[in-house]
């Protein structure tokens, strides 16, 4: 149980999900996609998303980000994204594995979210052929830092895209924790803001693995089944994805899963107000909290038992909250706290501002 | 129901492995492979097979097979496999995307096998710069059309390896059923016999999704995990994949599943010759029967509801057996069968030995 | 001197190459192929070809054809050539390397010749997501067996690719032999018979590397110079290739040489009829002439120290002319083989005119 | 001629080489590499660095630069290179396509040279596997900016790499001047202070085109050759670079082309300190003078013909010299330089020293 601030792919399979796993299971079904769950779960998107998007079912987030990023531009092209993207510092080089050698580029920008500026600022820094022209800006939503891209912020990015021929990806592993905070409708938070493709996150909100890529703008999507299965995302049994993920978005679940999560990491922020020297480093908008907390601090909760990832430097702590986190353990976690902080003396010291003040640049 | 003869990819998730998958689904686990169903998997394996091996888990075959092939070698090597083989086939060109341009260089064979012969040609055929050096051979245990390499095969083969310096990897997406059919050790059907790789897998008997990729030689899995992270074969939540695979192999369940398809393909098999003009093709050995049929009769099983797929040229039917094929759906097939041949008099005509003759390359 | 019949790449700079070279060592130029003689030999090349097409300076073939395929496909399609195309045979999988993992489907035909029903016999052989999709026909220009497509050959072609919507490209590694041997325009060989790309061939025929890539179809060639780029093969001082294919295409040496080549060619294969013995295996249509010859008897001219290649399991003999071959040596070349045949006895059996049918197939 | 300072690839092929060229010329040669040019020229190379290496030869510097790393690492693997290494902002994605994806890690230093502390600080920042694992350090001889790393630099790197079980590759465009500079053998420079690869660069250095890669530990050359030719890197009539070569090192050429740039630049440099508001950037250490001036005066200078590249902001003149600069061209750039300062009164405010201490980092 102490895992449960590690990171949302530490919870397991929500009850929903399981129930339709388990009702996937009976007897024969055709193989490679053309099974009856597929199709039903690619028209739910269509619903769900209100248009006829070409919808892709892939075993996990890394393919899913890379094979759409891939499908995006070509090897000597580049790929723009915050210097904190899961794309850039957490993927092994998939994206350049996946698309053959595409380059990142990697812009600063408040609060973990890219700026029309900061992107035109990179496209426009280089013409020369020795260098790769920018083809894709790939944005997380919500972000590495749980912060949260508004509508406005989207359209202004896509009119810097359109000035200069580029795609928008959107590497939604976190994306239903989005929907759930901002309230607007998935159409909107997606194509009607001009983002081209897509990457809905299950395994993150409550399924044993699994995600879909969604291309609002099908000429995108030509030969991609192909791309899929070359690359080694195309299942087999593929009714094991698909009836996890209408499980998930049939019943209503994805959405109740996310604002779940939301709800104890605002309580969990709410309660971490108390200790002034442990300051909040980035807003608290979806499912999770960033805590500056000195390291020998983050070592006792460790040894105690709690299990989360730090962050820049060591000296932030990672608290994220899943569909199964509860409020109890929160407490428990709160309590903990206040034990340490009273223990030994750590952060008990006057907050220091400056340092606090330069996240706000990530 | 009809699916039953399609592909051992239409079948479901086998009770033993739902019961594990259901059982890992209590509570929060580490990710990445950090949890304790990937450690008890991996050691099940080193037990199984008698040896301190290296254990990865993939999602799928195409995966497996294709980054087993690319540690192996570089762009630059090539793979020797049979004109059949599935990694030549039918993976849209996977072995060549994962290693980034090893050419698959065809060999023919009877029954579906590899020869040490018709290797060692291979390798001597040429040995200058602009032919890629080969490096690798790939066998098929089971083979694509059900039949088996017999342990002095492998040998055989094992010793033109050392010869040139080739490493062997196995493809063992049947291999249970090869394990069920010779009655020998894991051990002996694979590292005692020269094998360097092998990719086990588990969708094809009684998972939803999951293979196994274990080095006999560990030094060949050199940062292996990095290698499937980047190709995105990296799951987050893996204990949904090491506790299937745990399902299978810790009840025997591996072994029940793979006898009884071998058995019913038996079954079929001996059905079968009854039909004197619908010859079976290759051996029957595991869980495949191949039978000859001219294709209006294919056509006539189809629209009667029979789901299977045709092999060369389209007068081949492909009959596959499963884990939960039934008895009675194969006295139903055979009566349809009859059925056809009395009704349209297809097949009734004198058998065409030469031809049949003709498969005994393949 | 010995040397002569092994390759046109064994020759060096013919005169005119060398004085635009020299030419174009005068002082400093701009770099990257922002200079005047790239600018001069991009529109010669339109001149010639009589339309605006896009032109590429490369160092060599391997490059210029896998670069050229590449731009046409992605890693999950696949490119159709003949048994015997360079591509296929001797590139060491540059192909399936610059394109990250296309595949090459080979067909037979007659005379090293691809034909419209072998290549729609490939295309329309699967349709499923397991086998990569067609989307390139590779021809080579005059053939790897020194013969050649008509206009009307070329022309059926295209039509096959416009019914299943491929591309054409054309190694032309040897074009100008074809162009003189044929004695049409290389508009009319080119872009109105169907090609997209043809990849023009200068290092064997006179020049010491160089080889342009010429895209007909200008879409088809966006962005091009990045992936020139950064494959390696953007040439800082570009002035350094396109002052030689300039020296070779504004003086005309470029037929001139070819020319000469095709005659030394045609005196060879006629003196060679004097050995009915040793039949010729192919149509003698540009600069090559294979030589059907007992391995014992190669091995005897090699002694004598003649270096040529050999073909087709050894028992063949590809003798190739160049711009500066000459019929001395050939004379010479001929009375060593009259030699050999009095002193040994080789190739005085009766023709064996079975094996020589069978070549007929390549 | 107003190129001068553009770049040393501007400048055209110097006397020696032209006549090696020349003389290689005649007649026919084998190709591939099997000549005796290329073996001469390897042979020269193994008593230049006293050491039995093994030797490539190839077309360009993206090429080499990108083939070496290449064959140190794998695409899983990351390569450490300092933030204005060419390899990282000038090869538009080479390095990522030759090796399939390996990720360059960027670091920074002063006087754009890499530090064994720099270098430790990123191999230790992370160890887990969704980062690329480092395995290569790429440094750069005489560096980007123009400055050189001394034998107790290269050796403290080494240590690092040591500890770390890293390759070093040194990027040898402008080896020759380092080596010219530095007054330090070969030998020492490379392989005794721990160099594993090097790629020695020809042309920057009067050849048109062409560069060695020298292999110290023979055993990361296993199979190099099938890696030019898949790569594209194999010229068929390689004597035209090999010779090229031998023209450069036999006669001393090499030594004296970059004593020569060396000595203009020095000449350069001296001119410009009676410009205190332009000040030198870097220590002038090799043939690259860089001077920080305001952006409007760089127009001036363009605008009276003169050709060079911007740096940092465009804010940094790049003033390369080369074999052929001449003095006489220096003076008549000062002359306009001092021209357009007193025409303009730009750059006669007092001299900005906290900007000039920033590039200190670099």
């Amino acid at each position: 149980m102490s895992e449960q601030f590690a990171s949302d792919n530490y919870a397991g399979i929500c009850p929903e999900v399981m129930a339709s796993l388990t009702q996937a299971n009976a007897g024969f079904a055709a193989a490679y996609g053309e099974d009856d769950w597929t199709a039903r779960a690619s028209d739910r998107f269509r619903q769900i998303f209100e248009t006829d998007c070409e919808v892709f079912f892939v075993f996990n987030g890394t393919a899913a980000n890379a094979l759409a990023m891939a499908a995006l531009c070509q090897s000597y092209h580049s790929i723009i994204c915050h210097e904190v993207g899961h794309v850039a510092t957490d993927e092994c080089g998939a994206p350049e594995f996946f698309s053959n050698g595409s380059k990142l580029l990697t812009a600063r920008g408040e609060q973990g979210k890219l700026t029309a500026a900061a992107i035109e600022a990179l496209i426009t820094k280089r013409s020369d052929i020795h260098y790769p022209k920018p083809k894709v800006v790939s944005l997380t939503q919500a972000t590495e830092v749980g912060t949260l891209y508004s509508l406005a912020e989207l359209q202004a990015i896509r009119t810097v895209a359109d000035r200069h021929q580029l795609k928008i990806h959107m590497d939604g592993a976190r994306f239903a924790n989005a929907i759930a905070a901002l309230a607007v409708s998935p159409a909107d938070l997606t194509w009607r803001s001009g983002v081209d493709v897509l990457c809905f996150g299950g395994t993150k909100n409550g399924m044993a693995l699994g995600e879909a890529i969604l291309f609002f703008d099908r000429s995108l999507a030509e030969d991609f089944a192909y791309r899929c299965k070359q690359a080694g995302q195309l299942a087999s049994k593929m009714r094991y994805i698909s009836a996890q993920l209408l499980g998930l978005i049939e019943t209503d679940a994805w959405l109740h899963n996310a604002r779940h999560a939301n709800r104890c990491a605002a309580y969990l922020a709410e309660k971490m107000t108390q200790f002034p020297n442990l300051p909040i480093m980035f807003p608290r908008q979806a499912n999770a909290v960033f805590v500056k907390m000195p390291p020998p601090m983050i070592q006792q909760l460790h040894d105690r038992g709690w299990h989360f990832y730090t962050f820049i430097g060591a000296d932030g702590a990672r608290l994220m909250c899943s569909w199964n986190t509860t409020f109890e353990r929160i407490d428990e976690f709160v309590a903990d706290v206040k034990d340490v902080v009273a223990q030994t003396g750590l952060a008990q010291a006057s907050r220091d501002s400056d340092t606090a003040a330069s996240y706000a640049t990530l």
